[in-house]
């Protein structure tokens, strides 16, 4: 991903992908050629896993060995690993499923905690349970830094344990890319009975994930986070945790998410989870190193830029800004206009005219949330990509100051 | 598909593909060439549809062409295809979608309809919202053939319809491959003004489909049984039909269904569907005739089968028979040995020791149950295939036959 650098046009003729500064990998990022091979090859074999012929029995045989290898990378048993067709559907699982069957074996379990950061994924399912099922909802609050604190959250737990049905904290955010004390967490609500979810999709081959070791009662991981397809993921699930099935049917995945198992999108999977864990590493100081040198070169180049999320313990890959007087929606199109391609905050809800409920609940107000900017690197990120970004910059923000400026203060 | 003949076991050193009868199409049918490599293509671009910058907006792009193109073939406008995770997903978000949002707007909407002949997706969801979510479930039941009788039907919505949330009937079933008379159904639900969805996951690209014309509010389908990607299905909705969310989160299609959107799964599904109906005349008439060859084979090899469903009005690549006195499990092994794979029923429901629902509410008994086979044709199936079966399956029902007679009766 080259770009053509100065005046920010795209140079005519060049193929398209070298004319980019793709900087938006927490939205999506490329799968990883072993993963589309994977797919294909698993694509051309036939059958569904659930026949009971030699076909099926095939196909169930490459179903469970990608069990094996996503189980084996997170440090879960392979019956923990319950395929979804996503991170969104394994959220959606983890929180109702969790509240569904704990509140219907003890009725004094209504109340439903979750981080005020959390994905949507997690905190519209969490008010839909508040709204559509008599949950107490409570999202706990978080620091500057977009942290929950353990000694608050300890506090609830004493004061509410006994009518806790479920708790979802994520693993690392999407947006700042602030890094939880998952395990602290995790080990406050097992010493209550509590069962913890968290939400890893961003976390996974960014930061070391180890399922038995977190003390999570569930997680969220998918696959086109880690190089792998869209549209497939998994809720690793404690074998002890009860869950009520989001999806009926054929009684597939435990019982737990009915419908035919994805067999190519779960190899590709496998394949692309194995890949981001064994090269996390290497990963982790290559790109931490360009997102250093990104953030360094951000501030010296617009001093008033400020960093938002944990200065310290954050996703490698993530840099994500507030540039005061600045619309994040315009410059991310005058950025776009140069090929530079980043995001105001979760892809998921781009276009939406709501500033950040992360900034906003890490203290930032209406006019820091909105002036805010993520850029996130990936696998494939080179020193061109942060190049590219830092010839559009400088002039995108002068612009949308002086647009900004011209509009009524909010 | 070519088998070897003659004394049932493979030949060795020749490829598994050669050496195999696939009459399991209904299960799951080979993923299109075409498909595979629109997949393959659209996974190398890069994209979140939800991002505002170019890569997402080309994204974007692509899914709503697949939209349209998926629409045109069904006649159904662009904005009523919801994109799902499968089929399985479509039927939980139709049955418990509506049935949550229309109650919500009146309380007294509290029953739902289903056909006693539904595939589990639909039928363990109403279950499920009978026990759980306090619905009146009626189950309609059916003929001999598995019909749903449209003057029952009519009887049941004037005695119920100002109570009942949602109907679901199948545009044809997986089992027996009995088309019911959806348009029929369809217009009495909606002169009541009660949402008729039905589960047409067997139907499209076997017998015409179109979702305008049909009368239904709401329509299952799903990629893998088209020769699309598994992983992948859609509800066509009525724009006007209220449906609450199963999966919540970023706000994806419509509000209704949230989770990244799975591009290149899109894209590949569109084409399989787009395929499948333009090819469905030429393909009808070459497998009806494949499948009638098959059907009188097996009636003259073995006099005492029994052809189940409907002789006339069923999808052109089923037959399903009963062999009385036969174990169906036991067959289906027997024929695996000799590399004709087929079905006892529903692969989802493979393995489970319960005899078909669908047979028994065709008021078969527990024994005819048991002895069912379900053999379905597909794209690539080959008179190749039906010389494999009636070279195995004579030997097979002979010993299925003494092994069973060893048997208590149950």
């Amino acid at each position: 991903m080259i770009f053509p650098g100065g005046l920010g046009e795209p140079v005519a003729g060049r193929p398209k992908l070298e004319m980019m500064a793709y900087l938006d990998h927490a939205a999506t990022t490329p799968m990883l050629p072993a993963a589309l091979d994977a797919y294909v090859a698993a694509a051309r074999e036939l059958g569904n896993p659930s026949s009971l012929h030699a076909a099926g029995r095939g196909a169930r045989r490459l179903v469970e060995e990608s069990r094996e290898r996503i189980a084996a990378a997170l440090g879960a048993r392979p019956s923990e690993v319950v395929f979804t067709g996503g991170g969104t559907e394994a959220d959606n699982l983890a929180a109702k499923g969790i509240f569904w069957a704990r509140r219907e074996a003890d009725p004094r379990l209504r109340r439903v905690v979750a981080s005020a950061v959390e994905h949507h994924a997690v905190l519209d399912a969490v008010e839909w349970l508040g709204r559509h099922e008599e949950a107490e909802v409570t999202l706990q609050p978080v620091d500057g830094f977009g942290r929950v604190d353990p000694d608050g959250f300890a506090e609830l737990i004493r004061a509410h344990g006994d009518e806790i049905a479920v708790v979802s904290v994520q693993w690392a955010n999407n947006e700042v890319g602030t890094i939880q004390p998952v395990a602290d967490l995790a080990a406050i609500a097992a010493a209550a009975g509590v069962p913890f979810h968290t939400d890893a999709v961003q976390a996974v081959g960014q930061t070391p994930v180890d399922f038995a070791a977190s003390g999570a009662a569930a997680l969220t991981l998918t696959g086109h986070k880690v190089g792998g397809p869209v549209g497939v993921g998994a809720l690793l699930l404690g074998r002890d945790v009860p869950c009520t099935p989001l999806l009926h049917g054929g009684g597939q995945e435990r019982d737990v998410r009915s419908g035919t198992l994805d067999t190519p999108g779960v190899v590709a999977f496998a394949t692309a989870v194995e890949a981001a864990v064994a090269e996390r590493e290497e990963y982790t100081v290559r790109v931490a190193a360009l997102r250093d040198d990104l953030v360094q070169r951000v501030r010296a180049a617009i001093p008033e830029a400020i960093l938002n999320g944990d200065p310290e313990s954050r996703l490698p890959g993530n840099a994500h800004f507030s540039f005061p007087g600045c619309e994040g929606d315009a410059l991310l199109l005058l950025l776009d206009a140069q090929g530079v391609y980043c995001s105001t905050g979760s892809a998921c809800s781009a276009g939406v005219a709501q500033p950040s409920h992360v900034l906003l609940a890490m203290g930032a107000d209406d006019g820091r949330a909105r002036s805010s900017l993520r850029f996130s690197l990936g696998h494939d990120s080179t020193k061109a990509d942060v190049d590219a970004l830092m010839v559009a910059l400088p002039g995108a923000v002068e612009r949308a100051r002086r647009a900004g400026a011209w509009k009524t203060p909010r």
